[in-house]
């Protein structure tokens, strides 16, 4: 059962789609009619209301990748179909200790938190004060703040940590701290960098090639929707043509 | 340290990789020369041995990536890139409890069992009588037999489950099985499918729409590497062209 | 030098682009300012004029894919970024006589009839009134209608050639045309299909497979396109994600 | 008919493809059976013969890609699938005057002269004697000699050429050229550079925005094949990743 407080994603047989956090007495106005949140409180998930102006919305749990599409934000974000990608090449499991630098927002802290789990820990780093205080309220309102410990710093001096399983840097200059961050990380443990452009995919190899790390790769992904119609079945007309590129090394001692 | 009964992967700087369940007294065999278990037990993850050649072969733990590419198998697999997608579009996180369907070598079901977590579930259907006995080899060489449920059973009948929080579908006419799927999972509970060809797309997508299910999409990924040389930056020359088309749908009540 | 009658490309440098037909004495409006006509008379091609609010535009000529993305247009198009790859793959070349079945606005007649030259001949096929009166105009626009013999036709019945050295198949239901493409090709001769969705694929397949004709193939292009700037190069943020798939096939008697 | 002297292509149903030039008396050793020459003389095109193991093959004439993947050579070429893209970029066409440079095998070389036709010209520039004279051969070959004015030059000092309508650069370093492309074209006149690294992408283009051309692009495409089987229609498993990088762009003055 659906109570106050709780987040829902309102989804209309259109697409339209609302991310609204529950709060007895008010109302949300949207283009396609106004909806009382008192309405939404005691429906099942999965199950529906209707708009001021007739129109359906199904009442769902939002998922991870519903959370950073509709978070507050003032940065560029990793593109949420790269995070699983990610989560999947540092090799990211319950009860891992792992560093966050460059939070932005704070996705991909939220990503990490999820699959560290109740046991593990996410050490989160940012040098602005204004994309701080964003992450610290974006991570209350995910529920993830217990499992993260973010840090107002520069990472130039190096991090507080040693030995984590894995290090996630999205900075604008990742080069300058791959020596930093070599020394955070447990033998073996996985180092992941996303850059936007080709000049940085170069800089940072440059210096990777001269630190004890293996296993270097670089990938981009294309991710393709389609039209999902059964008689007419062919990809959309326009897709998202770039992400970012994806840089994975391994430390060796 | 590495220890007896550890699996470890061992790498070469020219990228071979070979995967190693360590016992006392053994020793392994490769084009790059011979390494004795006895001499990397002790040794710290990170560090390296010699072959008898003189090769170098650094120590990893192995990721989950390095295990699906080194299990026994006698299935088709769904490709391990792809697999961070689904995990991420299932929304399947820590205490989940969710079904696999056509569990084949079992790759799947222990990307699940970690994202579930210790207090999560996988309930995991297979009718070959020896694909059941792969996985469950597999899964005890994994180490997550506790947390995956796997039956040998037809899923004509349905699932024994209700409530799941997902569904992922991995037969070859998924079409058959979406109203057993449907019963299955919770209000809001995700569907993911995947299958090789456009007519079976187009197969799904036909029952899909008859049946209570909402955010219905189709996607294909095109993950592209790079050669990592700073100077000389550039996509390989050839990648996978297909690894999967990927349905995914919501629950409605 | 550049004379009335003309059709002269004009190019900003922030890349707007207008195609204009030069006549004496006529003003041009844009939303970064006028051009007079008589100050582009006279100017040599590939230098400049200044419009009323002092942005300079060079003067090009047009190219094929200029005239096609400016052209008089009613219908969806084959992708002009398709057109040099299908050329290819049928192999059109100076003297070849050549059918295009399904003109519309009539790109790819304009295209063929450029590769087959002043000896080639484009047999041009289309059934509908409207797009017939509009190909008409775009060929004598582009200076091309003496070398394509354009029907206003069903081609149920049939084409009037026969030994044609290609045939290009752009209609919604090109598998019920292919027993009369194959009639109108000479032996060796090449057919090029273009459909939006892979059911169109499937079916065309399923009749090709049953009539004469070997090097059955099918194919998609992805055009990615670059932000071309030397210290930050990485692809645009999005593009187009399908043209068109193309199925070729060569007849054997 | 086919007659003596003729280049003609034998394809099976199976894909074997082989590329034969006639001469009576000789015959073709393949590894699914042995072929007389004088058996396809006197044969029409499309037909076909059977090797001495019953296997029958289709008698075809060679397109222009299927010339570019049988010729000899000793050099990287342009992807064929390429080359359309290229001559559609450049806007070639009958009667133009255009440059090669960096002729290698001469596989675009060829391209070039099939679309200026009869009343055109190539100039190619190579300045290494093994690649001349193999690039001779093989235009003699294809019968496009008299199109092509070959020069076994270095480039550094410029062309001999003024006006010409486009001039394509396939050379390691690109960028030393533009200046000398620049004072080749005629004002309005295109140029194209291919090159694998995303490092010489930066380079020509740091250069090109030094010199007078606009409209500078930079595109690469993914030719993507599907296996052609009606019933289970879906891409190849592995397909070329990367061709080339294709910088254009329009000389003014």
């Amino acid at each position: 059962m659906i109570k106050e407080g709780d987040r829902v994603l309102l989804v209309s047989e259109e697409g339209d789609e609302f991310l609204v956090k529950l709060q007895k007495g008010l109302k949300y106005v949207t283009h396609i009619g106004t909806i009382m949140h008192d309405e939404i409180i005691g429906k099942p998930y999965g199950g529906s209301i209707e708009t001021s102006r007739g129109i359906r919305l199904f009442l769902l749990q939002p998922g991870i990748v519903d959370d950073i599409y509709n978070m507050k934000r003032r940065t560029q974000i990793v593109y949420p179909k790269d995070i699983g990608f990610i989560i999947l090449m540092l090799d990211v499991k319950e009860g891992d200790r792992v560093i966050d630098a460059g939070v932005g927002s704070g996705a991909m802290s939220y990503a990490l938190a999820r699959a560290v789990g109740v046991n593990g820990k996410v050490y989160a780093y940012e040098r602005r004060q204004d994309f701080y205080s964003l992450a610290i309220k974006n991570f209350k309102n995910w529920g993830v703040e217990e499992r993260i410990e973010l840090k107002l710093r520069d990472i130039s001096d190096g991090f507080d940590e040693r030995n984590v399983d894995a290090l996630f840097l999205d900075v604008p200059t990742p080069w300058e701290y791959l020596a930093q961050a070599w020394q955070a990380l447990k033998g073996g443990g996985r180092l992941g960098i996303v850059v936007p452009t080709t000049n940085q995919v170069q800089e940072v190899l440059k210096v990777l090639y001269d630190l004890p790390f293996i296993r270097i790769e670089v990938w981009e992904n294309l991710f393709r929707p389609y039209k999902p119609v059964p008689d007419r079945l062919r990809p959309v007309d326009r897709m998202v043509a770039h992400t970012a590129f994806m840089i994975f090394a391994t430390k060796f001692c």
